[in-house]
């Protein structure tokens, strides 16, 4: 019995509300492009993944897509090499890029984050078509549920009023130690997180300092970590890494060279985790070899699927190196993608990240994903185990056409919107 | 739907016959125990998984077989990871073992190739509950056939006469470069095999050496490896792999010891296959940050199963190395389990080992596997695609209760029935 072939894939980008989180670069957007993808075999099974809907990503998935008409829908590592050029890697932008934080942006890159929505809308499907979850294509669950950690943000109680029609916040403003507390009981009351990071690198580091320090007294037992996003420099990292030794399970991204990172490592023994110094396979070994990272935050997204999440694991696994997932702004299918390769990795002994509360409101799906002591659990049906509204997808797709200026991310032009002088800040920031 | 629960474990331990193959440490047994696992689910459906059949891995699968029922038939994960000791390895043999060339034996070893046979058992039940071929529950093929080497030895034309019962041979002898010629052409016939393998370490360095130039002269064309199982001394690795450059696409093992390895290739840039020095995650990353090997022999049997051989072979992908597989006397289960994962590695670029041409007469499946231009077809039938003849199963098992001087391989204890002075070889040997 041959597996269905995949008949169509529907691109359809949409623009999901975020709210104003603010980071090293400067504040999100009031709404973010998203990519759903629907994959269609002969026998009528459709099957879901998401991505990034920046126009970039959205151009190379309409050219991609019509590759996988006529695939059998269970040849998810032929789909992983859609598109795949030997030829290796075009740097698109040789800044760490402004819209994610995860380092070069390349072609591969871009690549690898359209196939993830192609392979997880393949699992899906194939999970349907066969009557299992997505988990037990990837060699079975390892635990029940999923825990994530709490992800607070630096935020503003609005976006600026010269956002035209921004999305109402209902989170309220974060801006020093006090707000960011308030926020966590807010982020507890909502999913009961074990665990919490801040995204710093939008103030002063003796800031984000004081408000970890605030979280570990108002959440004694709860593990924390901090992400400025590589903002610092190696003395501002020295000097926090020592301050929050004990406090922090582990600083992520303090400092945006690798050997800078390694010399956090050696000074200070404090563990470092990253999703912009090893964001792609070429990168890991230069990493590995000079110890500049001890947990890499894997990114189904940017890896390029839940395969090649899985390999990552296992590379990290043989190097004695930490794993857990890093996540950026998306709604639940992402979300249940994540969940189902998180459950099937062994190693995983981190609370992944998600945005999924900023966006749980406005979710595609029929039944927003909730979380329960920070987890999500497994439900055991077929593929992803969740049901798309095709009416709110519908939606948020007119949004997109209506808004043509909000179809790629752009933190720094967002920041503009409240400073007009606003530069893209340099680095080290601080 | 749940999967159905795994409800019974059956083992057994089988001897297969085995032709009078030379190696470094001396000659096969005329019989080589093996270990059939057939897994049963709550639903009746049967799977079948090949492993070692010594007896410390009996013994060991026989502990641990009673902690698979009750497991769902879906939860690979987990069951490779029954009996896992968060403890680590215990050294059993300090010297490289002389049964199979796998580096130090270890607890954790024979653990994995244990549980190789569990998982592949469990791949072949979830796939025939499903439907689909377990390359479906490892991602999906990547290749319809699977190219395997002709794997040639030095040989007697038969056992000796001292040992009881042996099996006819009809191989001929081999132990000369006109003899292993002669059975490169019988291995051609047989298979249509585009590359050989010829295993040394029997004979001092330079006759080998004549052996293979007699291969290059008789198969201009056929991709040659020479592996010695680590029999020379850093002085012949040098001299051989000056010599076989351009003539051999690589040497396996050519000596025991990781930074002699290392010199190898940095002297003479050959290229060096290993299944002795990076035999364990562990092993893995001394080696490679050494560069004492670029291609590792994967064996799904001794790293633990195929998700396992997944990871290995990522690990691998990320840090430069080429992937291959190795193989030790094994039947058909074993065979298609290979084929099954080496299906679904995209890195493949070497044909794999195999020593079925060995074993295939007396296969236990109701249809011999059978080579077309020394590949396995994937049929894609559900499961492993095999069907297993239970009464020459019974046959094989009643020939191992009947033998039991036969159920711990030992190539030098094979050897002294020859030649009742030999002792184990010191090395290096050569």
């Amino acid at each position: 019995m041959a597996a269905p072939r995949i008949t169509e894939v529907r691109l359809t980008p949409i623009l999901i509300s975020d709210a104003p989180l603010l980071n090293v670069a400067g504040v999100h957007q009031p709404y973010a492009p998203r990519l759903v993808v629907e994959l269609i075999t002969e026998t009528g099974t459709a099957g879901f993944g998401e991505t990034y809907g920046d126009s970039a990503y959205l151009e190379l998935a309409e050219k991609l897509a019509p590759r996988l008409v006529g695939m059998p829908v269970d040849a998810v590592n032929a789909i992983c090499r859609v598109g795949k050029d030997p030829g290796g890697l075009r740097v698109i932008d040789p800044n760490p890029d402004a819209s994610g934080y995860r380092g070069l942006l390349t072609t591969e890159k871009q690549r690898l984050s359209v196939i993830s929505a192609f392979e997880g809308a393949a699992l899906d499907a194939f999970g349907k078509h066969l009557g299992v979850p997505v988990y037990d294509l990837l060699g079975g669950k390892v635990r029940d549920r999923v825990e994530y950690s709490g992800y607070l943000f630096y935020k503003w109680g609005q976006h600026p009023a010269s956002s035209p029609n921004a999305p109402h916040d209902s989170w309220g403003e974060a801006i020093d130690p006090d707000g960011v507390v308030a926020l966590a009981r807010k982020f507890h009351d909502y999913g009961g997180f074990r665990s919490f990071k801040l995204k710093g690198g939008a103030f002063p580091a003796e800031e984000e300092v004081g408000a970890i320090k605030a979280l570990r007294g108002a959440f004694p037992d709860h593990p924390l970590r901090l992400d400025p996003n590589g903002a610092w420099s190696l003395e501002t990292s020295l000097r926090v890494a020592r301050e929050l030794t004990g406090v922090v399970e582990y600083l992520e991204d303090p400092t945006f060279r690798l050997d800078d990172m390694a010399e956090v490592h050696r000074q200070t023994g404090m563990t470092l985790a990253t999703n912009m110094i090893v964001t792609a396979t070429h990168e890991i070994k230069p990493a590995f070899d000079a110890d500049a990272v001890q947990v890499v935050l894997s990114d189904h997204h940017f890896w390029g699927g839940l395969l090649a999440t899985h390999d990552l694991a296992a590379i990290c696994a043989a190097y004695g190196k930490g794993i857990s997932m890093h996540s950026n702004t998306h709604l639940g299918i992402s979300l249940a993608t994540m969940t189902h390769v998180a459950a099937t990795v062994p190693e995983l002994r981190y609370a992944c990240d998600t945005h999924y509360p900023w966006q749980a409101r406005e979710d595609i799906l029929t039944e927003p994903i909730t979380f329960a002591d920070g987890c999500v659990e497994l439900s055991g049906k077929p593929g992803l185990g969740v049901e798309v509204d095709t009416d709110a997808v519908a939606r948020l797709h007119e949004r997109y056409v209506k808004m043509p200026h909000m179809r790629n991310r752009d933190d720094i032009a967002a920041m503009r919107a409240a400073h007009p002088d606003y530069r893209r800040p340099t680095m080290p920031k601080y």
